[in-house]
Parts: C-alpha cells; sequence; structure tokens
C-alpha cells in the first residue's frame, strides 16, 4: 500500500492558488500533497545581453528551497555563497520546460522570469514547480495581453510534469519523499498538454531498469501529466 | 492621513500563524498588513564550535527576501553567490533580539535557529520578524519541554519589535513600505514584553532628528510593541 | 546524409588509448570522432566524511573542459570562480552512472575519482566521459586487487553511454556537434554492459517529441551502446 | 574608576593629523586614546551608474581592521574571500553619517569615498571612523573649491560620533575597549554639530535598558560629541 | 648521477607537436621528457576594455593542470573557486614572457590568449609552457597574415625557457621533478633568441646561493634556452 | 639625475620605527622615501595542519594595500572578494624570505605571521616589506625567548631586500614610483646578511637585458642591501 492509499497511477491532491502574493505578474502557490512551491513570474522589458537586438523574448526560472522546507535543516545557499549542483539542475530544467511551450519570437524584446521558491517539500519539487509556473506564466502573459502590450498570449499550451518510478517493485506515479528516498528508479517527464514529450530523465538508484519498466513508467506519467493539465485549466478557468 | 486610515498610533493588522509548515519545530507566518513573513524555528542538538563544552545553547538567525517578494524583483542572493550588507545587518539584528530573551545557560548544548524568509515585502520586515520568530522559538522550546529535553523554557518573556518614524512632520507607528520611503527618520525598537529596551536604531534618511521627536517616537515605539506582545500572547493561547 | 557518411545507426569511430598518462591508476583517452576526453581515475585509500565507518567505498567524478577545446574559446571555469550549471549536471551524471556499476559494499573504505577533462569537443563529450571513465575505472581497480588490496575487482560490468537525437525528421546515434545543434531531440542514454537502463535524458530541443520517436532513439542507442561496450572489452582485454 | 581615571561624561584624549598619508584629496590620522583609525578621502568625477545624468554626487565609505589591529590577530578579510557582517554594518553606518551633512545637489556628478582603515583597536572604531572622515571629506571639498571645481563646499557642517554605554551600573562617555566588553547596553549616537541626531544605535548586550537609562546615554553623547565637534573644529582651522 | 644520465647541461627529450588540437588558431603539444603541457592560442579581435581604443594588441596567458597531472590528486581550482597563488605567478609569467617578444603596435587590435594546460608534470612545467606557447603564437600570428589580416609576424623573435638549479652541489639544467624537489636553488630563466634576457627568477629552497652559483646556473640556462630555440625553429620549418 | 638627486648607487633614506602599533608581537614601520609599510609579526602557538606534530615552526606573511595608499584608489581587495594574483605573488617572497633566515626546527611548533600592510606606496613595497618583517619578527622572536618559550632567537641572521633597475640606459638602486614606472627592466633582489642571494627577480619591462647589465644591477643590490643591513641592526640595537 502506497503511503496515503493512493492508486498507483494516482497523482497527490494538487491545488493551485492564484494571486498567492501581490506584486508578480503571476504568482501560484502549487501544492502537491504536502509539498508546497510559491511560483513568481516576474515580466521585464528587456531581455539578456546575447538576446538584444533580435525581437524575440526570453523566459528563464530559479529554484530555491527554503531551510527549513525539508525534515532537517538544509545550508541556506545563500550564505555558503553558492547555488548547489542540484539546484542549477532543476532551475535549468524548469526553464527549458517552460521555452517549450511558449513562441518566443511573438513574445518581442520581453523576459520572464519565474522563481520557484519550496515552502515545504515532500518530493516532486521539480515536477510540481514546472506544473505551477506553468500557470503563473500564463497569468504573466495575459496580464501583458490585457495591458496592450502583446497583442495574443505566445504560450502554445500549457506545461506539466511528474515523477514516476519504480518502488518495491512496483511502478508509482507521483512519488512523495518516503517512495522516492526508497525507489530503484525515479523519473521526471516532462510534457505538453497534447501529451508530447518534452523532458524525460530517468535515473536508476539502486537496479538498472528494463525497456518494459520505462514503457510502464511513461504510461504512468502520461496519465499523470493529463490530471495535472486539468487543474492548470481549472485554475486558469476560475 | 495615512494610506489605511490608520490612527497614528496604530499598527497595522497583525496575524500570526502557527505551525505554518510541517517540519519546523517551530513555524510562525507572521503579517503586518500586506508584509508577511514565514518564521521558522530548527533545534539542533550541538552548538557552534566556539561554544562547545561550557554547557551553554545558542539562538541565531537568518534572513531572506524570495526574489519576488518586492515590488520590482530582487536578484537572488543565492545567485549573487553572498549575502548583501542589509541582510547581514538585518539577521545579526534578529539574533540579538532574540538572544537577549532566552537565558543561554538553562538552555543547555542546543542550538535554535530561526530563518526569517519574506514572502511579501510591503515596510517592516525586520520588525515583523522579530515579532514571528519570537513566537516560532516560544513553540520550539515547548516542544522541548514536552519531549522531556528541557526542563523548562528558557525564555524569559517575549520579545517584539515595531518601525516607528517622522513622515511628513508626524510621528507615526509601524510605518508601511509608502511611508518609509517617504519618512524623515525612521527608527526600529526592540522591547521585552514588560517595555525594556534591546535594540533602538533611529536613522535620519532625511533631515536630523530633534531629542523631542526622538522622545515622541519611543512612546508610539512603546504603545505599538505592547500592542504586539498582546497578539504574541494570544498566539500562543491558542 | 551524415556529416561523414554514417549510416543513421552507426557511432563515430570509437578509440580507447590506456595508460595515457603516467600516474593516475587508470589513465585512459577516449576518442568519438573528434571529440577527445582524458579520463583519469584516482585512488585514495580514505571516503568523504559522511561514509566514514561504514565500511563502505564512493565513486565520485568531476568534468572539465579545457578553454580552448571548442571552437571558440570558452572562459576558464577556474578563473571565473565557479563551475557552471552544465558542469555540475554532467559529472554528476558521469558519478551516478559509474556507481551503478559498483559495489560500493565489497570496495572497502576505499574512494575512486574520475576526472574527465575534454581536449577537444566534437558533441557527446558526456557520454564519451561515461565509456571511457568506465575503463579507466576498471584499470584502477584491477590495480588495487594486483595489489593485494582489495579481493576481486567490484565492478559488476561495463557502463556505456551514447547520445541520439531527432535530426531533420530522423533518428541518429552518436550526435556530432552540427547535428546536436540542427537536433530537434536530444536524448543520453546510459546503459549497463546487459542493455539494462542506468540513466535516460531526452530533451526536446525544438518540437516537443511523440511516444513512438522515444522508443525509436532508445533502440538506436541500445545497439549503439553494444557497440561502445565491444570496444570497451577490446580495449581492456590488450 | 574608569581604567584611566577619565570622568565618565569625558571622551578620551582626541587628536586629529591631517595630511597624513600624501596622494588622498582628504586623510586624517583620528586617534581616540589608543584607538587609530586612518581616514582617506578620494574625490572621483563619476558617480554610481544608477545615479548618473541626475547631476547629484554621492559620499560612499569602506572600513576595514588591519589584521593585527586587534589583541589577537582577526583574519584578513581580503584572504577570507568577503567582508563579514561587522564590517558591512559600519561602512554603511559611516557612509550614511556622512551623506547626512553633505549637498548632494551642490556636488554636481562627483563621488567621496572615504576609506577607514583601522591601524589599532581599542574600543569606538567606528565613530572614531565617522569623527574623523568627516575632517577628511572637509579637506577633499576644501580642495575641490581650491581647483575652481566646486563653487562652494558642499557640507552643511561637521559630524561627528561618540559610543556611550552602561558599565557597571554607570553611564559612561566614550567606551573603551575593557569597559565595552563589560558594558550592558552599548549606544552609538552620530550627530550633527547642532546636536541633532543622525542616527542612535543602542544595543542591550545584557540586561534591556531602560527609557532613564536611554536619556542619560544620550545626554552623555550630547555632551561627547559637541567636544569632538570642537576638536574637528580646532583641527580644521590650523 | 642525473636520473636519466643527462649531462649537467643537458635538456631534457624535447617534442612539438603542431595542430594537436583542431580548433585553436596555434595548438602545440610540448614535451620535456614526462612533463606534457598542451598549448592552444586563441586569437580573438577586440582587446580589453583597458586597451580599447589605442590601436594596439595585447597577448595573455592562462595556466591550469589538470587534477591527476601530478603524482597524487590535487584538487581541481574550478571546483575548490579560486585560482591559487602558484597559477596566478605562473600565468603571469608566461603572459610577460610572451609579450616581450610581440610588436604589441604591429598587432593592431587584437588579442591572442594562450591557454597552458599541464596534461603531466614532471618538473618544468612553465618553463615548457613558455616554451610551447612561443610556437603556438608565432602559428596564431601566421594564420592571422595568411588570411590577410596582418601584413606580418608581429614577433620579433622566439622567447624560450629553461629551470636550473643546484642539486646535491651541482648545477644542473632542465630539472625533473625528482630534481627540483631536492635542488637547494631553483632558477627559471627566460630569453629571446638572441640569449637576451627576459625574466630571472632564481629561489634559495634550501641553502642561500653565491654569486658564483648563480654565474654557473645563468651559464647552463643560457645553453640549455639555445637548445629549445633550435627545436622551436625545426618544429615551425617542418 | 634621479627625481631627488640621489645617487645611483644610493637606497632612499630609510626609517624604521619598532613598536609602531601595541598588540603586535613585532610592529615595524619601515619608510624607505615616500614608501611606508607597516609590518606586525604575530606569534601563535599553533601550526598550519600539515605541519602539526612534526616539532617544527612555521613563518607565513600577508601583504595588502590600503585603497588609498597610492596615486589613484584601487578597489579594496576584501571588497571585490579576492586578493590578485600580484598581492599572492608578493605575500608569497616575504615569506620565503623571511623563512630563508629561520631554524624552523629551533622554533617548535609555533607559527609567526608578518602582515605587511601599505599605507603609502611610492615604488619597492614588496622589498620595503621584507627589510622591515625582518626587524617585527626578529623582535617577536626576541619576546618569546624573554618570556622563556624559546631557548635563543632561531633566526640564523637579517634579511633585506632592494629593488634595483635599468633606468634611461642606467643601472639604479632602490628605484621609486617614477623610476619603477620608466624602468626598462626591474629587479627584486633578496639576500641574507652574508650577501648570498635568496630570491633573485629580474624582469625586462621593455627591452631584454645582457648578462653585463644583470652583473651591474646585482653589484648595485649587493650594495644597497648592505646599507639596509646596517639601519636593521641599529634599529635593533636601540
Amino acid at each position: 500500500m502506497r503511503p496515503d492509499n493512493r492508486a498507483l497511477d494516482q497523482v497527490r491532491s494538487v491545488k493551485m492558488t492564484r494571486d498567492y502574493t501581490a506584486y508578480a505578474e503571476g504568482s501560484v502557490l502549487v501544492e502537491f500533497g504536502n509539498t508546497k512551491v510559491l511560483c513568481n513570474a516576474t515580466v521585464e522589458e528587456n531581455v539578456p545581453r546575447w538576446l538584444k537586438g533580435q525581437g524575440k523574448g526570453w523566459v528563464t526560472a530559479e529554484y530555491g528551497m527554503l531551510p527549513r522546507s525539508t525534515h532537517s535543516r538544509m545550508r541556506r545557499e545563500a550564505a555558503s555563497g553558492k547555488q548547489g549542483g542540484r539546484t542549477m539542475e532543476i532551475q535549468r530544467l524548469i526553464a527549458r520546460s517552460l521555452r517549450a511551450v511558449v513562441d518566443l519570437e511573438a513574445m518581442g524584446e520581453i523576459m520572464v522570469t519565474v522563481d520557484c521558491d519550496v515552502i515545504q517539500a515532500d518530493g516532486g519539487t521539480r515536477t510540481a514547480s514546472i506544473s505551477g509556473a506553468s500557470v503563473a506564466m500564463a497569468d504573466a502573459f495575459e496580464k501583458l495581453v490585457a495591458a496592450g502590450k502583446l497583442k495574443a498570449n505566445p504560450m502554445k499550451g500549457h506545461v506539466a510534469a511528474v515523477s514516476v518510478g519504480m518502488v518495491e517493485g512496483e511502478a508509482r506515479c507521483d512519488l512523495e519523499y518516503v517512495e522516492d528516498s526508497a525507489a530503484d528508479t525515479d523519473m521526471n517527464v516532462v510534457m505538453t498538454e497534447e501529451g508530447k514529450m518534452i523532458e524525460v530523465q530517468g535515473t536508476a538508484e539502486g537496479e538498472p531498469f528494463s525497456h518494459e519498466e520505462l514503457l510502464e513508467l511513461l504510461a504512468l506519467a502520461n496519465k499523470g501529466i493529463r490530471d495535472i493539465v486539468e487543474i492548470q485549466k481549472e485554475t486558469l478557468s476560475q
């Protein structure tokens, strides 16, 4: 049995709260069970230097964990003077995932930065970040449209992500922390709302995994992501 | 008139939510109007190296702002590779304020770290941090007492803080951002629940201030802090 | 046609030169076409602090590029004062891949560090690094066995890796730089010599990819890795 | 009795040596008893980027301690790779204090940087720095006037500072190191020559302090600062 | 006897391989016995900011050691976050030596950066770097001439370097590692092809050295450098 | 004519003030004309980790320049977050020079750190540092002898240094800044009081130098150092 009696293919209770903070152009608190991430999208009217003058926009992301978002306190990255390898990996993944659903040409020379800050971590913070950031970014673009700065929202659709894994011989969807720690294989999948893949990152933490296990995990991810996309759409329709 | 029709000696609406996150030994979301700070107290059973073997405890604090807690996005300190001077000043102030109300001898060799992370900033983040951290620390100590690790709570009482300032010729209590920006003098006052002073930091941003103005500001601070202490007590009694 | 008339499922000419440098316990120059990486395995008889006293070993890796291994000069990471996100991602991947084929318990309290330094980069440096590092590590372990410090080589088998991708609508194996730059999807696959997967990292650089494309890429990777494992075995048999 | 038989309201022997070094536009060695700080004012004809084009000037300060200015050697901040929190607090305080007595509009686009480097530390280094820096800055402005680059000295008057504190139940003025270490309350006060306050920073190191104690300390500070201003004026008149 | 039966005034077997890597404008692998350094010269058509607009060029150098170029593994400088003092000393020496034989005025606003990366270290890495870098730089300039970007090669001649030292009472030329470790005096000499000196750096590691010993060492260096210059010329004539 | 009518072989007016600061075990302000360096020797009763348990001592040095010790203000190294290459070169040179005249075995497990901080720079700061540091170190050792912690002073004699150079075709001793800037060759020589060499560092800033010029410079250095050693002895005899 899973810790909370979830079915193997079931995502945790997902909740997205828009306008969670007051100043960001898009601000979403996303909760996947006990995992809580605040996704704030900022719009700035200038692009990185290497992109200037090309008439294109850019989307980037930063990721951080509050020191006590975890069971035992982690050292604050600002105090240690650098962002660790895991942080950098994750923020690069979030940024690539978001850019995959945006028409950068249609943005004009605008930059959107989505900050994903983990308030509480119970597994799946990177996939929750992507799923919440998509909604925060959508809100930010809508504000630009409403203000007449963009003719149309340059997003081609939603992007969502989920972690899946082999735990005690079972393929499970949306691992929470205790499952993630016990997983032989852990895979993060990022998809568009049409179910096409943007990123697949599978890692054998224990035993290597077979082709069949990979297929099983992908099928679970596909279902989970479809469920999350429904919640994204519902959230934005309110 | 003040932005929200407050009386000159009136603190903003203050709200303290305990157990805001799940893992910290004490976790309080403190809100002073639109200023929101998450104060998480962590207990660790070892003290800094320079204090080892003396049978005493230690209390420290760290402070950070989420990049989009402010009107325009600030650079993430973890990304810039160091904490700025303002951050260091504030976290040193919070830590000194907390230690002033704790009997370090009575703690034994235990360390409490309180992380104050600003979710949304509308003035007074350092004073809100101190006021919330006092409650988070109290909760952490109570857990140690309940677990039999401490005989009694080593806090001598509450500590609370408020900012006061001269704005447009008026002494005002608990400045919000627009008032703070316009203030000629800005003063942060930290007091014990008995009204004794722990820190007084007054700065003339514009015109230097007179002795009379200082006295006026101190009186306002005294009243404001008494009001905040009431809320701290009420919060802990729930 | 591919740049060098290779078949779609064909890896580049692969060459592994053992004992390339004189001091490392294992030293392999691995060449995949014009990509050249020097993999040096170092044995040290102490493990990281967090692992001390558990009787287990550890395998780690570091990755770097010489500033002029690329078409235009890159800034030296030692001079810029930090390793970039890409470097950290890659060295974490190499290390995980190597650990997946080592019985850490059987190593005893020994640490192996494999330095992968790119002399010349023409695509696929991370997969070449993994493939070469496996051989360098094998040599290092053999020396420990020969010296009587280990009873048997603790490797469970070889690990190899290859990049595959969708380029101009075709699935291709072992992308070189010009193909990689033009790829819609780029996937790095790490497998054991039995063809089980250790890591799968697929990224849509342009268009998202379908399930069918993923399967096609995995099949290509499987074949490519089998070819590389043959070369690893042959290299070690000399 | 105080260590050197001083009266409670008496500042230490204060000495200011102008033109202590040869290149700085203003150079003052300030001595408060055994505390010795070299204050060098530099004039540069460009302002920080964020101030460009506004026709205003800027005054800033940096503070440092020679490693062996103290009883036991401190680590050199340049070697440790960052300035500590105390250093940053102090240099921000010095800079704010100096700006408070300068008409920045009248300066034109000129920047003055005052470096305060502690040669020997016996308490009160930050207040000695402010008191000496005011004279060094005055000299620098006078040179600009003499060179015809400014019509008049843009200083509105002198600024001086002193530390006061509660030691063994007594309010004392201008604490030296042994007093400072034993103080229950330590307060730094910065005033204009007219006796208006620019900064008040009081900290309870031991027992919290009462309103009456605060008043007593402010009165002492006021007297001490008047004495220091006399010495500043005398120094500049030579 | 010297470790490899060399005569006291004999340099090790020196080998220079041009075009060792494919992308650099000049690429030379230089070997002095077991010391192997890869020297890659990069041409960039812009100069450092402080030199802009003066119509002159610049030559600079960077130096690094692969972590396992040495008997025991050294920490990677990119990982430790800074270049050590020895690295900085050496790269400044290489750069000065190269600039001494280039007519910077004749270069135009072009910058040449020579990266010297040590693949294997057996003493004399800095002198091998200089000797190899001179050839790599010559190749880079020849390419600029061939491309019509320079009228003539702005080098005034070759520069070469060798280490000499007092070992067991004998003056020896081109020390390898075991000799270097045992040397009482170690001297690096950099000369032009005409035998004029660019740098002389002699250090007493053990006993101070006399004037006569200095003269003996200089004579050895002179002979060694002439031999190396022959090899440089021969290499470039191929 | 030299700027101050000095003879070609004449060192500037040299002055050494002992006990310049109060806390350091040895404290010397050394002045060579307008160059002023404060040399503070600190004694600590523990050695670097790598030397522990060997019964030997260690001598090290650190060097810094006050930001306005120079004609135009230099950036403070503590603020820029690292020590530059020049600083590292110089402090390594000072430390090697001092160690060359100390019997480390005879010191026991004690460490002496000499901080050389430049108050005013007019050329020759590194050679002045060495010459002054030798006296500061001697004072520190004498205190250890007086306190009964050492049986005898472990110094084998004095060490002194001077810069010499070819300026406008003339060999000159003890260059001041304007000469140094104009020098074709600049050479720093460090010698024992018996005239044996510890370091010789000659650099052609402009034209390469000949063997004859080198000999001429060494002769000048020899005379200059003998003069400085006289002043060291006289200073210590007072």
